[in-house]
C-alpha cells in the first residue's frame, strides 16, 4: 500500500472570470458568472453532455458523453510562470479560453481529481482533472503576439502541468470576482 | 513537485450486478444493467442530482447537488478480505447495496478519482472516489448474520479502504455479468 496523504483544506481568491460568448473558445471577461448544472448558460462549453473529441481517443470521435469539461480553471501564478517561460509580458486568460483565474494555491494544476471548490453563494465546482495544453490555445496566443508564431507549439510545451484544470458544477449559484473559494482536497494515495 | 506516476490501463471482470429495486439500499442481483446518464433506471440512487447528506458536512443537509454517487462498485477480492477479517463465511454484495462486483484489480478501492471503466457495449463509468463504510451497511450485514450484532461497527472498521468506489455514468449502455471492463487510470501526482 502506498503512502496516504490526509484530506486538506485551502483557500483561493477569484481574480478573474470569463465566458465564451461566441462560437470561438476564447473568453470575454465578466464580473460574475451564474453556474448551473450544465455549466455557464450560453457558453460554448455549456452542456450536461458533450461530444467526444481528440482528448478521448478511446471513443469514436463525436460519441455522446457526460460533460465533465464545463469549466476551464486557471491559476494566476501559473499564467505568470508560463508567460515568463515564453518571454512574453503577459498571458491573458481570455486568449486560452479560461473561465476562472484563481490565485493563492500552489501547484494549482496538480490539484487532484474530485477536489471541491466552494464559493460564498453556495456554488460549488468539482475538479475533473488537469487540462492538457493544445495547439488551438497556442494559436489563440499567437493571434495577440503575431511576431511570435513559435508560441503555437511553445505554449504546449511551456504549459504542461500548468494549464489549469477542468471541472463541472456540483452546486448551482453565482461566483463573483473577489470571492474567496474554499478548497477541499480529499485523502490521496497513489495507485496501485 | 512530487512523484508523477504515468497513466495505466488494466482490465477487470464483471462478476455480479445488482440494483436497489425498493426504498431500501440493499440490492437484488441481475444479469444485466442498462446505464443512463442518471444511473440505473428505477434504482434508489438514480438521478442527475441528489440531496446532500452526512457525507457532505460542508453543505446544509438536503442541499441539491449533482449526483456523483449513482453507482456502488465493489471488488470480489476486497469482499473476501473483509469477510475473512470479520470471520464470516461470505459477504454478499447485495447486503451492502453493491451495484457492481469486479474482480482482477488489486487494491480496487484505491483506484483514483477520474478513473474510467469501459465496457464492451460502449457504456462507461467515471470513478468519483472511494466509498466510506457506514453503520447502515453494517446493519445490512447483521440482518443476515443476526448472531453477530458486533458486525454493525465491525464492518465499518474492517471495510476501511476496502468498501469500493462510487461513480457516475459517462456513457450510456448495457453491462452484463461476464463482461470484461477496460480500466484507464490517469497520470497521478500527490498534491501539493
Amino acid at each position: 500500500m502506498s503512502e496516504r496523504r490526509p484530506a486538506q483544506t485551502h483557500s483561493a481568491s477569484v481574480d478573474w472570470l470569463g465566458w465564451a460568448v461566441g462560437p470561438d473558445f476564447v473568453t470575454t471577461p465578466v464580473e460574475r458568472l451564474h453556474l448551473t448544472y450544465a455549466g455557464i448558460p450560453g457558453d460554448l462549453h455549456e452542456g450536461l453532455t458533450r461530444k467526444s473529441g481528440a482528448r478521448e481517443p478511446w471513443y469514436p470521435r463525436g460519441t455522446p458523453m457526460r460533460n465533465e469539461r464545463q469549466l476551464s480553471l486557471l491559476s494566476r501564478e501559473e499564467l505568470n510562470a508560463i508567460a515568463e517561460t515564453l518571454a512574453i509580458p503577459d498571458l491573458d486568460p481570455a486568449w486560452i479560453g479560461g473561465n476562472f483565474v484563481l490565485s493563492g494555491l500552489p501547484a494549482f494544476s496538480t490539484l487532484p481529481p474530485r477536489t471541491l471548490l466552494m464559493f460564498p453563494s453556495g456554488a460549488a465546482i468539482r475538479v475533473d482533472g488537469d487540462n492538457g495544453p493544445c495547439r488551438a490555445s497556442g494559436r489563440g496566443i499567437v493571434r495577440h503576439v503575431p511576431e511570435r508564431p513559435d508560441l503555437e507549439f511553445g505554449f504546449v510545451k511551456a504549459a504542461k502541468h500548468r494549464r489549469g484544470l477542468v471541472g463541472w458544477v456540483e452546486r448551482e449559484g453565482e461566483v463573483r470576482v473577489g470571492d474567496t473559494a474554499s478548497v477541499r482536497v480529499w485523502e490521496q494515495a497513489l495507485y496501485p
